[in-house]
């Protein structure tokens, strides 16, 4: 076996869930990822865990959808009592095509979801990790090799995440305690929110892996002005390209794309929430240096920050504080490496890409 | 997709399982059969029911378990819970490579197998099935190409099972009120037990797909004589060949084999229920005309009959009457097809494959 994989399995095991002994362990998997599982399931064994496989098929799942009645959904049981008494999930990505599902109608996969949203809300009490094991699909979708992008892949997974945490954390203590955020990219982007009273977190590959993003949570009301997405978002197989959001009062007022439109309208859609800001994260993996249609990645490259419309992220938004309710939680990248800056309470922190506590930093041009 | 497939997956949730609307299903299948899974999900989807998937990953149980020390194994809990709120199990089988947990040592996988007891308990009182997605390593066991393997298993598993049901029920009138059973087969088997008060279960397809067989228990103190089991026997991926046992007071007082005599050893060592008989079962579907080291396909030949040393099928003995209890349950063939009879209380109801109510049955040679 490829010593990258057990490495992978390594940095899943020890670094991000830190597993123990009688740990109830649920791997949850692509049949194409089959050789991260047994690596995985090794580390398992050597801790004296207690692992259950699931197998995530998206060619089963779009069966399913496309032969169900949409309101025949219904909470599984079964699958809500494992996820009760589950300790860990290790969540791994990876496909053979990654518009597997893309003909499954959009109301359909929303019904079901929201159907299942129990589990997935229980599944967020655990300790967990999402990750993606180095496949075809992903190669391709990325416009790369497949062992070019297993380069890629673990260069970005495999890597020295206390040292990573540590470069974050100069971040963390600008964005913390600020107050005000304005976020100004050429002539298309110019947005401003408040983050007071919210809390930064630092992602060092605990919940991601890659890790890499310091994030926290807009306030719901605050945030004014337009933004242009000039990064691709894949969603369900399907590409919006171009996307636009107008924002008043913290509410998006206009919005546009080049490219699949109505599939950012029906994100719109889905609830008051989805209108909303839920998220402002900072990407700052310099280790991911090429965009590959993949938002676990994508999100967390250098010269990028993402604004997610939907759900807040629970630990980023204190008892007492207003949290973003929504069914949907959708990242929106914005390219930050030319002709951009980042202002914090009036003060530019980063300007094309390169913050305040690195090396060719410049505060005024 | 092979039309087959989809038929396949329809005699597994129409007929095997009778899925309703909202049933909780569990889909175990390993990577290689993701083309049934499909298949199913789809029918799953039409009736409205809940699925979830387990990947049975062969390759990941033998790293966990040769990780793993043996006393570190423990009840998943998780996998229990789960379990709990399942309906209905469908459990499919299929390899790449039948040898992939060879090398694991039979202590650890009884150890594991002993602290996953409650789960497969629980399992059994649901509605389950156990079949095959045709895959290369069983075609390779087999000895046939993996095409010829795919018609072999569609011939065995999608056909008329209101027939075959009508066909066995013949044979579960002789048994079903019998005494005594008496089986020989050449110089090598002679062997006769009580089966008196238990009940004869006609399987037409529920629990094993493919069925083909009607089966009772022994009285775990009743076996006398020698049976040379002369059809082979595979055990996590090694073959028991040319197995002889001879019974006393229903209890094993010799044993041997040509090939692996010590897992043959083994086996009878789990406990002292492994040492007596748990079932009879005779061999009705004509369809499976090939014996291809697969005992789920082997045990159905007509022309066979087998008996399992350890657990007791539980529906096979009435409360009130003595049930042998064992961790284990291993099923040993004989072929009857040649210089062979079966004989119920005295008389011949099958000779060299033939039964009574068959074309062609000899009463007297």
């Amino acid at each position: 076996m490829d010593p990258r994989i057990e490495q992978h399995a390594e940095v899943i095991v020890e670094h991000s869930t830190t597993v123990e002994a009688d740990d109830n362990v649920l791997v949850m998997a692509p049949s194409v990822a089959e050789d991260l599982v047994v690596a995985v399931a090794e580390k398992l064994g050597e801790k004296g865990a207690n692992p259950g496989y699931h197998l995530r098929s998206s060619r089963a799942s779009r069966a399913y959808m496309r032969a169900a009645d949409e309101e025949s959904f219904s909470l599984a049981d079964h699958k809500l009592a494992e996820m009760e008494e589950t300790d860990v999930v290790i969540r791994i990505g990876g496909a053979r095509n990654t518009s597997e599902t893309s003909d499954v109608a959009g109301r359909k996969r929303a019904a079901f979801a929201k159907a299942s949203k129990p589990i997935g809300e229980e599944r967020m009490r655990k300790r967990w990790v999402a990750t993606v094991h180095p496949s075809p699909g992903n190669a391709q979708k990325a416009e790369m090799s497949t062992e070019a992008y297993a380069d890629f892949v673990y260069d970005a997974v495999n890597k020295d995440w206390d040292a990573q945490r540590e470069h974050q954390a100069q971040m963390v203590d600008i964005l913390d305690p600020a107050d005000e955020v304005r976020i100004v990219s050429g002539e298309t982007t110019d947005v401003t929110m408040s983050v007071e009273g919210m809390v930064t977190a630092n992602d060092y590959a605990e919940l991601n892996l890659p890790g890499g993003e310091v994030y926290t949570a807009p306030r719901p009301d605050s945030v004014e002005g337009e933004v242009l997405f000039d990064k691709p978002l894949v969603r369900h197989g399907r590409e919006i390209d171009g996307a636009r959001l107008v924002f008043e009062d913290g509410r998006v007022v206009e919005y546009g794309a080049d490219k699949n439109e109505d599939v950012l309208g029906e994100i719109l859609d889905t609830d008051e929430g989805a209108k909303r800001l839920g998220e402002l994260g900072i990407g700052m993996n310099r280790d991911i240096d090429e965009f590959t249609y993949n938002m676990l990645f994508d999100e967390k490259m250098g010269d990028t920050i993402h604004l997610a419309i939907g759900k807040a992220i629970e630990h980023t938004v204190p008892d007492g504080e207003p949290l973003n309710e929504s069914a949907t939680h959708v990242d929106m990248i914005v390219d930050m490496s030319e002709d951009s800056f980042i202002e914090v309470d009036g003060e530019i922190v980063q300007r094309n890409g390169t913050f305040r506590f690195e090396e060719g930093f410049e505060a005024d041009v």
